[in-house]
């Protein structure tokens, strides 16, 4: 044994046991019930096979790399030119967002990276705003970093929308995570909402972090997809993106941070002011060294005509999923959330039932796998989360199974 | 602009000209001589293809990827069990190493971000033992952790044959970083060694970080291609490796690192034992969702008959062009180390250069590339660095050219 100094915050996390604990009741289900056929609405993957532009862009990469003239080594840690400026002119010039420049965009191996390696550029003495229910990453990242006690969580409720706002704040912030399109509960902040908590950002010294690695999910036209399409988010904001969800590449790996050249920060008790962006380069370029090239290859089809086309496609299918389960549940008489710019759908369980009694019914009773709201915070508990990614197939005749139960009251 | 607390350890970080200093060089010498052909031995890159059974294995994957019943979501964090187990058999067990079990091994996108990311688990209060010169990102990596003034530099000299060792260390050591087959300076630390800093470790409460990101490079059958190869090492080491120098995999992304089983750790001051393992899974867990399924079948493939052998050969090719170099330039009279079981030849700078004046002396000379040995640090000083991973007639033009110039004294 070794006695060494550790970082002492890993001992403060909570063990996570939210998808171990399922996964434990799904099989005593099946092993007591082996005939009936378990349709799962817990999970929060895709399963869809890759789009074909995209099989097509990574066989052609494969190729190049397997001879002399188009073999590539090492990359720019940073991401391709090729990739960073695809994304510049199709997920932002082309939307009308022009303070955004290629070389304020940072490709990763996903959010979930790049969500919890940004904490290593900032000081530990910050205090948090994160919404409840909340994306576990957010709160254990910060956990580790040393913010256990500077963790502030705003309940999403009916009340807001399953979206809060600055003017609920009882305390200020210093770093805020905003989830649009929400997991779980499928919620989507309003242009009007991102606005205030910018101007918040902006009047309290906040660094915000917009996660948007559902924005492929968001149809009304009135729904921002990305936080710099609110003036003045430049010199405040961070936004994460990811092509797990828009293009399916959660086995692929491939994501991108943005950090714009105008989000200047000086250091507390500093004049001097540093380029936020030029921090995360030194991080990446230190830490990490870039993604694949044929996986920059794959996410650059996404782009193309017929990629941007068969990732629709994808993504309509998904939300034809969201449209059946919250269109079926509503009609059944149950109070559903979120699943119309999102693939997730946010249920309140009926009266009696707490968050795990009621995923314990569903299973017993139909045979459903969903995911119990507590796993995700406090103002979780009294809901359950039931996902999209499924087959059609199989989310209907999850909707048919539920239709066999007694309406709630 | 905003005002945030930074991590103030980000400002300690000296920037990093080495490699855009001899860049910016490069490109004045080409401009000033447009018609002659400059060879660069400055390459710390990998430049033959892909092996082709590492191409085949990730055709087959990309296909599988385009089927609904091939396709493959999110992937353990750890890495699928396919190549855990290929890895723990090949690299471990059929090379007697029985300490180590799948289970300990936590496939990455490489041996730079673990590197990096690995210290997450420490504590500040580390003092840290890095040789000299060094590879840069252990020295970075611990500046950004807040070790700035807890960095030991141990000189790395003739005398000690590039690989110091605990005799001596002036002060105890809580963290040691040993880089064998080492880069810059091409010196492999032998078994007795070795174990001088496993006992070391075990009777100092010290933590010992093993890269042999360069170990298939090793042709001597006596000396230890693994930190496991000690007795009591897997109570001590960590290993991080790689398949960027072994296969070709810098354009790919894929390595590994090991914690054993048997490193248990005690915070100090506190009594109760914890699994590194477990911490360092965690750490991965929350801040990492794994490396692309299709990758990993390429690394799996690199441990078929046929990928040994492709990989083999392309080692070969490397090392007979470290033999070029290494005994070129030992008939010119050059003192040169290095290059036998490495790809790297660290050549002593005749009298009255320094590093950079050698540099441009083979520049301005031969219009020969190398890397100054100061930019690893100050025992660098004095030697420049020559890279095996060019082309063979690149290296042996280069060997020619060298041979024009007068012989050192």
């Amino acid at each position: 044994m070794l006695v060494i100094t550790l970082n002492p915050h890993f001992l403060e996390l909570k063990p996570s046991y939210l998808f171990t604990d399922i996964a434990r009741k799904v099989e005593a289900y099946q092993q007591n019930h082996p005939d009936r056929r378990v349709l799962k609405l817990g999970i929060g993957d895709v399963t869809l096979p890759l789009p074909q532009p995209v099989i097509e862009a990574l066989n052609s990469a494969v190729a190049e790399m397997g001879t002399a003239e188009g073999f590539r080594g090492y990359g720019p840690e940073q991401g391709y030119a090729f990739l960073r400026e695809k994304i510049c002119a199709s997920d932002y010039h082309q939307r009308g967002i022009y303070c955004i420049q290629p070389e304020d965009i940072f490709v990763s191996d996903g959010a979930k990276s790049d969500t919890g390696n940004f904490l290593d550029v900032l000081g530990q003495q910050l205090t948090v705003g994160v919404s409840d229910p909340v994306y576990p990453v957010y709160v254990d990242t910060n956990i580790m970093a040393g913010r256990a006690q500077q963790i502030v969580r705003l309940p999403a409720t009916d009340a807001n929308g399953y979206q809060p706002g600055p003017a609920e704040l009882t305390q200020d912030l210093d770093l805020i995570y905003i989830c649009s399109p929400n997991n779980p509960t499928g919620s989507v902040a309003s242009r009007a909402l991102l606005q205030q908590w910018v101007d918040y950002c902006r009047q309290h010294q906040a660094l915000l972090i917009f996660d948007s690695a559902y924005e492929a999910f968001i149809s009304d036209p009135g729904l921002p997809h990305s936080i710099y399409e609110i003036p003045g988010s430049e010199t405040c904001a961070v936004e994460i993106r990811s092509y797990s969800k828009k293009a399916g590449f959660t086995g692929l790996r491939c994501g991108y941070t943005v950090v714009p050249a105008a989000l200047m920060v000086a250091a507390e008790g500093q004049t001097e002011t540093v380029s936020l962006r030029q921090l995360w380069n030194r991080r990446q370029t230190t830490k990490f060294n870039g993604v694949p090239y044929i996986v920059q290859r794959a996410a650059e089809a996404v782009y193309t005509p017929e990629g941007q086309q068969a990732c629709a496609a994808n993504i309509a299918y998904y939300k034809r999923n969201a449209t059946l389960l919250k269109n079926g549940l509503s009609q059944m008489g149950y109070s559903v959330y979120g699943g119309s710019d999102a693939p997730y759908v946010w249920l309140k369980v009926p009266a009696g039932f707490s968050s795990w009694s009621f995923f314990d019914y569903l299973l017993e009773q139909q045979a459903l796998v969903t995911t119990p709201g507590s796993g995700f915070g406090n103002y979780g508990e009294g809901y359950i989360r039931l996902s999209a990614f499924g087959s059609y197939e199989v989310t209907q005749e999850a909707v048919e199974r539920l239709q066999q139960l007694p309406r709630p009251d």
